[in-house]
């Protein structure tokens, strides 16, 4: 068993105890590569979790800017090891390095762990709250070991041990188990090796950041629920997801997901008579990006039957058509898709574009476009939301715009919902009726834009209502916005000054940080 | 049928659809109070979800200046009604009128509704965040309507129809279905009369508040599950708790539970040889006001062996002996506190004060006090935090601070937890030791102040970690705080300026809402 790959547990690269092992495929040829990843046993998971708890417990006490110094140092070594990344992550994903993984994904990955950085410096996400009529005061504290289920999707920025969901629970101040996503088990490795490289460095307790790479599907369901932890962040497949979700639920356990999402898009009579062809190049160019693969692929379109949606759904077939055929992230996502185009179809949706699973190299799936009619659409809408999870999309037929909104309030909760409107005011009225239907199905709602981008801002919101995500007040991506998740509100109600956190003391800690004094946000001291 | 009481749906006052009645008791006396009240059928929850649904939208295109009105109205004939509000809570309740309804708890009440109205038209509890460099914009927006099950222990300031959760919905801009306490039908009913008066005064949507007083189990799990509900509010037992947690989990609706809760108190050497008299008194009035039916009773003290813990203890049983005994709220809450504390007796704990039930007039039991050691606890922790709600209390001698810090470790979620130290630091090393152990345990942690005391601050925590609340990152007391938790994250990414919601727009919507633009928070417009 000496060949199989180490599991990074309480500081020691060690052999895993594992009951079996697994390789993943390279998805551009099928073939699996030559690494051997563990399943790790409860044994494994529990020391995981016991090192986590003591790690918090110091973490808890080092200033934040130890933990800055961290992410900043783990930043530059994803930087300065960037062809190793890219190579294993191209190799594990299929996704290409140029235009993707060296140029987009991976200088995302490290300006936001800089950013978190920032963030954990300047501990506005703290939102301390000072009100000296009373002298109780109130922050946000870490709430304890995160554990981080990244998916395959984005194996860096979103990766378990380097994603978004990993730099805010770090930057809040809270030790980090990842569990890699079994399709890129060597990626989140060379990850963890970085991270733990960088913990040594700058000196954080060594098991901040922990590595596991699979386990069974009960081991999982105890992690999520296990005393020892704080929060959960999961993103991948519902099915699993909700899984974990009950569990986690059950104990109290916050648990933070991004299951799926069709994304609708309506597009506008005006919008469409205005400038169709640029829509047909903007809808095919983002919902075929990286084969469609992004949480916030434009799953779903709905427009208004008339000649120019006609010419638009011909014409976006054709696109799709003639366009190249991407490769998918794994065995598992072409089965996905395949079986997704085929319950729609089964469900009555017409083929337009597309055919088969296996059309281009590796795993791949026919660029696929449906077509359905609003009335069909509505005899089963829950059926007819099935996620295809990559390079198809269905397009929705409505006689008019109270058909449209009709299907609009037939959806569950999406990430986001995009509305195309003509510039000349044509559709302000339509806009207007449907809006308010769109708004509170989505968590981010579009105009004239498609979905696909999720800018690290801090007023994203990559979140939405229930099944997108477990909550509809949290976003996933965002900094500071993240970090909350990974806290727990604690209050001190007249507790002596010296005992107070720096950050309720009544000088400002930083001079930067943002706290609400006595109903005004401000950075300077409590007046004495 | 005639004479059974009316249930509120959709703006009018009619016949419920009811399988039967039920009467509350006036616990003084334990005789049954004369109205009748009806135990509605889905019928009457389905149309008042329908209603609800409806109001929403409505209430969704006002101003927040038109809610804020309707609060202050409400506000004020609270205030007229006084008299025959406590007169009615007082029967159903038994909390004397005076101190505690007319002077303490009403105006507690209508000053909340008028902070509540006041941070709905400052409207920065929504935390509008603008990143000018991308044109993201993000908000808390109303999340749909709420379904607030109140306790019966603040029939007023918690009341489903006129307290902290009822505020907090309604300012964010959400109507509320109140479903009553059992125990105090005609208190919320006469809430509820007033509130609707006050609607239809400042014209509010109907059905912005609707009442019903009962409905099966079954009922209410579809009540708190069903696609039509924003977010549940719950404050009541474990039990029943725990059920509509699991049904509205499963269908992701955010529910806001409180449970229940020990409160742990730790009192440290140094304070008991320096102010142990003081300390009887003062545990012993936190712990017997009110009959100890308060949220944050303190019912769990942890000392340490020594002569002047004994003492303590000695003094603290001879109080218990000597005070009155108070009133409980209703059978349930007599036999609840009875078995409760007889579990514990039966796990070892020893009698030092009490008694039966019925010491007192009406519903009650003898003031209780009990102890046990710390080791004796620590054999079954789970067991020996067996809420005793009411005037009982469980004292903890253990034979050192390590001792104690093992009971703290042992401890569930907890709203509170205090620790009383000297003052001239011969309890800081011990403080310093035995504070992250419980800073972790307990929403709110108190230094030489009991907990019963909850004021409505900006800056107050009533939450904390599960199965004290369901969520530790929110608070059901404190304005504005309170709010977001009936709010979603709702991101604007390209909207066109004229079609953003006022928050969102470049000029501040009343110059006094504070926004976070480009990370910094003002009160001003953004720059153009």
């Amino acid at each position: 068993m000496s060949d199989i790959q180490p599991v990074l547990i309480a500081g020691q690269w060690k052999a895993a105890d594992a009951s079996d092992t697994f390789q993943a495929d390279n998805p551009a040829t099928k073939q699996p590569l030559p690494a051997r990843y563990p399943i790790s046993n409860w044994s494994d998971v529990d020391a995981a979790l016991s090192a986590a708890a003591e790690a918090f417990t110091t973490l808890s006490q080092l200033p934040p800017e130890k933990i800055a110094a961290f992410l900043v140092r783990f930043a530059e070594l994803i930087e300065a090891n960037g062809d190793a990344l890219c190579e294993i992550a191209n190799a594990e994903s299929g996704l290409p390095i140029s235009p993707r993984l060296k140029d987009v994904e991976l200088p995302r990955t490290y300006n936001q762990l800089r950013a978190a950085a920032a963030a954990a410096t300047e501990r506005s996400w703290k939102q301390a709250t000072i009100d000296t009529k009373t002298n109780i005061r109130a922050y946000f504290a870490p709430l304890g070991p995160a554990c981080v289920f990244g998916p395959n999707n984005f194996p860096f920025a979103f990766g378990s041990a380097s994603g978004g969901d990993f730099a805010a629970a770090i930057a809040a101040g809270n030790p980090v188990i990842a569990k890699a996503n079994p399709s890129c088990p060597g990626t989140t490795q060379l990850m963890a090796k970085l991270a733990f490289q960088a913990i040594q460095e700058t000196d954080l307790p060594p098991a901040t950041v922990q590595l596991f790479y699979h386990c069974s599907y009960d081991d999982g369901v105890k992690l999520v629920s296990d005393p020892r932890i704080g929060a959960t962040a999961y993103t991948g497949s519902r099915r699993a997801g909700l899984v974990l979700k009950e569990a986690a639920d059950k104990h109290g356990k916050p648990i933070y997901l991004e299951l799926s999402s069709v994304n609708p898009v309506v597009i506008l009579p005006g919008a469409l008579q205005e400038r169709g062809d640029k829509l047909v190049d903007e809808f095919s160019g983002s919902c075929l990006m990286g084969a469609g693969q992004f949480c916030t692929n434009p799953g779903l379109v709905v427009v208004i039957d008339n000649a120019e949606s006609q010419k638009f759904v011909t014409e976006t077939a054709a696109k799709f058509s003639a366009a190249p055929v991407g490769t998918l992230l794994s065995k598992n996502v072409e089965t996905g898709l395949t079986v997704a185009l085929q319950t729609l179809k089964e469900a009555g949706a017409e083929e337009l574009a597309g055919g088969a699973a296996g059309a281009g190299t590796g795993y791949s799936h026919a660029n696929t476009l449906l077509k359905v009619s609003a009335a069909k659409f509505l005899t089963d809408p829950e059926l007819f939301q099935t996620e295809a999870f990559g390079n198809g999309s269905l397009i929705v037929v409505a006689k008019d715009l109270g058909e449209s909104v009709a299907v609009i309030d037939s959806l569950e909760g999406n990430l986001t919902g995009c509305v195309y409107s003509d510039t000349q005011g044509s559709d302000d009225a339509a806009y207007a009726e449907l809006e308010p239907h769109l708004r509170v199905k989505v968590g981010r709602l579009l105009n004239d834009k498609m979905p696909t981008g999720v800018a690290v801002s801090p007023a994203m919101n990559h979140g939405g209502p229930f099944p997108a995500t477990g909550h509809p007040a949290f976003t996933a991506v965002g900094i500071p916005a993240a970090l909350v998740r990974f806290g727990m509100l604690q209050c001190y109600d007249n507790v002596r000054a010296a005992r107070l956190p720096l950050e309720l003391q009544d000088k400002n800690p930083t001079g930067k940080t943002w706290r609400l004094i006595d109903g005004t946000w401000t950075t300077g001291d409590v007046a004495s």
